[in-house]
This record gives structure tokens, C-alpha cells and sequence, in this order.
């Protein structure tokens, strides 16, 4: 028996079939103008090809959500995917595959899931995959659990506050992910342009300053980029201390657009941060490393969850 | 069938003896001079007392400690009672009462679920217990599990990161607790006298700076009390913004020396800073409480523990 993992983005929808024995099979769908009910027949589209690879032998459909999965209620809220605003997804998907026991949840989750079982944290019960990129949030186990929260929205760790006072410009997306995800390294620069006006680097191009080439430009000495990346490694180092006091977790893995772009080149500059900061002893008892996975992470995990859902279900029956 | 619970704090032990039928019959005894060995043997007295109280028939004692619970090794580290490094508790009580089944966790687990099984958390299943007093941490419930870490160090929110840059000051207790602990409210109340030498209220003799006599002067306007508990405030704020964002908590219940003296006065202000800081969505879903047990959470938490516990070895019997 084999079972379909997907991991649904703002800009495409990855899936995989998979089988004890066998490897991955992999489809990668752009969204385009889809929305709404539009993204679900994608989907729909890509479980009728899965299940014709598989001859129909799937025993469970295991998804990755961006945003916040009410469980309770069945629905998603997804801001990246359009008209995914409380979409009643697991109806949906039941209508057309009633006999397939589906299984959804946030896409955070399924990162750590997905580390815990194929990646860099197999063997550990307590981990946490930090996730920068557009965003920033955590997948977080503690104790062998994905935590969820009481509404599903827990891991929010773009919101921690980590640079008092309160500033209204963190409102519409938290302290931490103001500075640290990767259009907040964007954002950050433009603030340190105007501190520069004899600057004449590569970033007075408009068209040059993305997270990627700030990234990329650290190295080389840019006096915006090693700036824009100091005050980052600050903030990461902060969020990340404060993560470890909290949980005392064995590893924490870094991933995300922005660490798939800068790897694990800042990790030493991000441990100095944490060292300071930390719980000592919690400090002391966990590694740093980065995603094994990269952007396989979601769809790892999500298969993983259907595999660990399922166990449980027959555990119950 | 009756149940032992235990309290251990830096200066006093609290013991009760709980039976479904029955209230709580407790003792408590000042720890005095006594270090190591001397500690364990006002327990074992203490455990006399109870077990003939309850004429024998006593099925398990639950023990909250005051610090790191290895569970690995069997070991208390509680830097709070005399002797008590590394301290082999779970092996010297055996000694003594190899037929008794002890269970022994952190105080600040115990706390979490005391309100959880009796006080203002019951039914929840994500709920924090923000314990303020000599230092800060937190009993966290995440899914109906109590969070330990992997090394028994998690909580240590003393140490969360809240205010860059990073300040050599912060070294020995955490930034956290530098400034909004009970010696925090004391330590910058020194800073702020510094600062304001026209000053003549009461916190000009050395002898009124206690932090209860800053939260008690908040509401009159003392200048030196209101700049302190407004700073406290604040830190408060974002602790609870990031637990908040971290955990989406149905309950975060305010408890510790600090808030047995504070009460819920300074709750609405305390929201406002969490609204402000906080993941919009898990702000709404929680609501923010006072302890309904206050110096009793730990021991009720010590008996729900042990209670619990009892429960999980006849299931695996």
C-alpha cells in the first residue's frame, strides 16, 4: 500500500507518492492563476494521477497546509493561497475521494515531521525546524508531540518580541519577522540606505536588493549587506536562544527560502547570539544544524503524518 | 487508597496527603540550617507522619522540586537548597521506601498541572503557568502534555531575550529576569533612583525596596514604583506575547510571588502589551488569569502528578 504526501504553497503544490519499498514518485504543479475551488482541482487532478501510478493502492493522503489548519472545523486559512480563507478543504477533497482518509495539517508541522523522520533530527523527541523565507515560523516537537496549539496556530514565531519598545510598524507582521524573514532583510536594508547616502554598492540598484544577493553579498564586505546580515544573525540568534530556554530542545534546524540561500554559513554567528542569551545548560545540550531536506521538508512530513495518522487509527480500531 | 504530595522550596517543605474521599491534610516545616542529607531527612520524616496518618495505606508520593529534574539519572539539581547539586533524591528515598512508588518532576510542571486539575486551567489542554518571584519560568501543557525538554531544563523563561543588544548584565539570571523577577523589580528600582536624584519618596531608604513594597506603591504614584512596574510590565508583555505566539494557549495563569502580591492588578495592562506584541489570531483565542492555588499550585500539581502516574503503570500492567 502506498500513500500520497502533498505540500501545498502560495506558488505551487508538490506531491509524492509513497511506498515502503520504493522511492518517491513526484509531480510539482505551478498554482498560476488559480483560486479557491481553482487550487482544489489541481489537487483533485494530481491525487487521480497518483492513484493511476499506484493502480489504486493508497491507503491514506497526507497534506501540508501554509497557514492555520482548523481542525475542528475542517478548513484552512491560507493568506499566500487565493481564496483559501477558511476553504473547507477536507470536505472538499471527501466529496471526490470519500473512500481515502485524508489527513491535513499545517505546513510548519510537516517540516519538523518531516526532519524527525528522513532528515536531521531522526532519533529525537525534542526539535524544532525554524522556517524562514517569506515568513517566519516553527515547526516545533516536544516530547515526541507536534504541537498545534489550541487553535492550530502555534509556532507563530514570527511574532516573538524581541526588540522593545513596540513599534507600529511590527503590526502587520510581528517583531521578529519585520527584520529577520527574508522581505525583512529587504526592508532592513532600505532603512540602512538612508543611513548611507555615500554608499554606491550594488544595492543602490533598486532591482539588486533582494534577500538572496544581501545574502550572497555578505561574504564580499558590502557595507549594506553585513549590516542588513549582523542585525538578522541578532535577531535569529535571539529567537532561537529564547526557543531553547522554552523547550531545551536536542536539535534545531534551521530551513526555510533564506537558509536554503545562506546554508549553514551564519550558523557560528547565530550560535554566538544563542550563547549569550540561553538558558546555559539548555544551551549546551543542543545542536544548530540545517534542513537535510530543503524544500522537500513539507512533502517528507506530510507523508510521514499520513503514515503516523494511519498507525494510530489502526491502533484505535 | 491515599496519595503523598510533596512541595520542596528553598526555604520550606510542604506535604500533604490527599484521598479521593478526603480533603488535604498537610504539614509544612522551615528547612532552617538543613543542607543535603539533612533535607532529605525532614522528607522522610515528613513521609512517616503522613503514611501513619493514612494508616499505612498509601499507594504512590508525587515531589515537585525547585530546579532540574534528570530524570535519566535520578537526580535534583536545585541550586536553591543547600547540598542539593546533583543530589541522588530518587535513590536515597528508595532506600528508605523501597515499596513506595515516587514520582518526582519540576515544580513548575507541578504548577501547571495543579491548575489544570483544580485551579483556573481546568479542562485545558495548552495552559502556562508564568511563575514570577526570585526568578521566572513557566509549567507549560501543550497538547495535554507537560513539556520537560530533553534534559528536564524546559521553561526556563528567565532567560527569554526581549531586549537588544545583548548586555553582559543579563550573564547570570537571564535578560528576562533581570528586570521583571522580584529582585529585578528591587534591582531596577536602583537603576531609576540613579536617575533621579530630587527623589525623596520611601525607596530612598534601602529598607522599604522590596518588591512588594514597589507593586504596593504603583497605585498611590510613587514616581520610583511607577517607572519599575511600568518597565515590568512591559516584560511581562512580551513574555506572555511569545508564549502566546509560541503555544496558542487557552490559558496563561499568572502565578509566583510577584503575582501572589500583584493579584490580577496589573492584567489589563499586561494585555494591552500582549495585544500589541502578539500573534493576532492567538491573542483573541486565550484569555489571562491569576492562580486560583497561588503558594498551593505546586503541592496540588505534586498529587495530580502522582495520581497521574499511578494511572499510566496500571495501564501498562
Amino acid at each position: 500500500m502506498a500513500v500520497i504526501g502533498f505540500d501545498i504553497g502560495g506558488t505551487k503544490i508538490s506531491a509524492a507518492l509513497y511506498d515502503k519499498g520504493h522511492p518517491f514518485v513526484m509531480g510539482k504543479v505551478l498554482l498560476g492563476d488559480a483560486e479557491g475551488d481553482g487550487v482544489l482541482h489541481i489537487i483533485l487532478d494530481l491525487i487521480d494521477t497518483l492513484l493511476e501510478d499506484a493502480g489504486g493502492d493508497v491507503s491514506a493522503v497526507g497534506m501540508a497546509v501554509p497557514g492555520i489548519w482548523n481542525e475542528e472545523a475542517g478548513t484552512v486559512w491560507a493568506p499566500n493561497v487565493p481564496g483559501w480563507i477558511d476553504y473547507p478543504l477536507l470536505e472538499r477533497l471527501l466529496q471526490h475521494f470519500s473512500h481515502l482518509p485524508i489527513y491535513i495539517t499545517s505546513d510548519r508541522a510537516c517540516y519538523i515531521m518531516g526532519e524527525v523522520w528522513k532528515g536531521n533530527a531522526q532519533g529525537c523527541r525534542d526539535a524544532i525546524f525554524l522556517a524562514a523565507g517569506t515568513g517566519i515560523a516553527a515547526g516545533i516537537m516536544a516530547g515526541g508531540n507536534v504541537l498545534h496549539g489550541s487553535g492550530g496556530v502555534a509556532g507563530a514565531i514570527g511574532w516573538m518580541a524581541l526588540n522593545k519598545p513596540y513599534d507600529e510598524k511590527y503590526k502587520p507582521m510581528g517583531c521578529n519577522e519585520y527584520y529577520a524573514s527574508g522581505p525583512g532583510l529587504v526592508r532592513y536594508a532600505r532603512e540602512v540606505l538612508k543611513e548611507l547616502p555615500h554608499y554606491s554598492g550594488m544595492f543602490r540598484k533598486n532591482k539588486n536588493l533582494t534577500s538572496e544577493n544581501l545574502i550572497n553579498s555578505y561574504d564580499q564586505g558590502d557595507e549594506v549587506a553585513v549590516q542588513v546580515i549582523r542585525n538578522a544573525i541578532e535577531y535569529w540568534g535571539m529567537c532561537i536562544a529564547n526557543l531553547v530556554s522554552i523547550f531545551n530542545p536536542e536539535k534545531i534546524i534551521l530551513g526555510g527560502g533564506v537558509f536554503q540561500n545562506a546554508g549553514c554559513r551564519f550558523s557560528e554567528a547565530i550560535m554566538t547570539e544563542v550563547l549569550q542569551w540561553g538558558q546555559p545548560v539548555s544551551t549546551r545540550q543542543f545542536s544548530l544544524e540545517c534542513s537535510a531536506l530543503g524544500e522537500m521538508a513539507g512533502l517528507y512530513g506530510a507523508i510521514y503524518f499520513a503514515l503516523q495518522e494511519e498507525k494510530k487509527q489502526r491502533f484505535h480500531e
